[in-house]
């Protein structure tokens, strides 16, 4: 079993980098997969964990790689959607075997690789989350569904997407046919009216409005709004869910945390 | 000649809307349009202009009135996407023999108005433009355009928008076919990994992606990123741009600034 692991958005930090076998060796013993890491992910291009052909190149030469058996995004931060049109044209078919687990920006590519067939796709921890408290179990959580990447049980048909993430690929081909699925949102850092601006964007959005309903993950680390937003996330979700006349399902648990789940796309 | 004022996003300033007659006057004299600021300008509810309902109410009395010629939205802020739905289907002829004139949040009404072929539509100054050094002149600008409210001289279609509020709007039913037109975009108080990402977004269209080209606005206020992004505006805009097949048409004199053109919808 051997997992390849490439920065899609800012770099990896060596520490984490360095962690991360002992941590599978002490989860998984003689089980534990092999971590093969692109050097590509320690590059460093200001914002960037490289050029943009860099970081494609990386994906793409981990992807059509057929001894490796999954795909680890490091990190989030900015720069998916950078490289994400540069990789996906060049996946060949040992790509379509594979597993791919990662959140926050790394949602550009799950996105692409969703909405274009590719492989088990999963929203759920990536290495960086290791530097969070409670990080290990996080990270030992997205370890063991790349071992096994097993789809959701009981068979709904179900995605999960960082929410400004989502709402800045409606509309191109990286958008995937989501109806039929439980969407689950989440969101960090943005204030709330941006969150409400991208519920309308989202919910106004025909093919989302086929989903099955919506769940909503936390929303942490809200600026303060000046003056005082009133509504709460759970309030806006709910406005823009009866606007649209999409089924609110209650709360996910998802969001940029050391509790984030596993969400594998599909059913 | 009689304006109609209201405020679809955040609520008006009294000492702006006081400043405004003499204004006029100052400007056009005898001329001067009878400015009917309707009282929705003044209402507050947390972070708006008073209620969604409120604000779509006045908007839609002040469209349908048959004695109003034109309507000039107060300000931006944030609220417009929260109230077009509950407005542009209640429009009656008379909405269509007017003119309409703002930017920044108002981008949402301008956008629905030109989608459904409603009226005359230009991006430019706000009353509230009136709180800049050297507002005086824009709002005069504006109020120029508003009683002579003529298309763009030459005839090539033309539009104009706030990044993240075209942004936020694509994929929906509020996305106006632009192709064939110049789309000239502003942005104010975004990081420079937000302007790249709205780009990615705004460029991956393929509506917008019929453009005849795309002209950059001013930048304004952007926050310092950390590490530093290198690239600027001008050279994340070029690019997309390289990256979609858009032409790049240079520089366009729009922003959140009293300089900000006129920009006439259409041709």
């Amino acid at each position: 079993m051997r997992i390849g692991i490439m920065a899609p958005s800012c770099r990896l930090d060596e520490q984490v980098a360095e962690r991360l076998p002992g941590l599978a060796r002490d989860a998984f013993g003689a089980d534990a997969p092999e971590l093969v890491i692109h050097p590509q992910s320690f590059l460093r291009e200001g914002h960037f964990a490289g050029p943009d052909a860099a970081r494609a190149d990386a994906f793409v030469a981990l992807a059509n790689d057929p001894t490796i058996d999954a795909i680890w995004f490091a990190r989030g931060g900015y720069g998916a959607c950078r490289m994400v049109d540069l990789a996906l044209p060049r996946l060949a078919s040992a790509a379509g075997d594979k597993a791919y687990l990662g959140y926050s920006d790394a949602g550009f590519l799950l996105a692409g690789l969703y909405a274009h067939g590719v492989g088990r796709v999963a929203h759920g921890p990536m290495p960086s989350d290791l530097k969070r408290h409670g990080g290990e179990a996080a990270v030992g959580r997205g370890l063991a569904w790349l071992m096994n990447p097993a789809p959701q049980k009981g068979g709904q048909k179900q995605a999960a997407f960082n929410l400004t993430v989502l709402s800045q690929l409606l509309g191109t081909s990286l958008q995937p046919d989501l109806s039929g699925h439980v969407l689950m949102i989440e969101e960090v850092g943005e204030y709330m009216y941006r969150i409400d601006r991208s519920l309308f964007h989202l919910t106004s959005n025909p093919g989302i409005r086929q989903i099955a309903g919506l769940m909503l993950g936390r929303c942490s680390d809200i600026p303060e709004n000046d003056p005082d937003f009133v509504l709460t996330e759970e309030d806006v979700v709910q406005h823009w869910c009866r606007h649209a006349g999409i089924a609110y399902l209650g709360r996910a648990n998802i969001g940029h945390d050391a509790d984030n789940e596993v969400i594998p796309f599909g059913g």
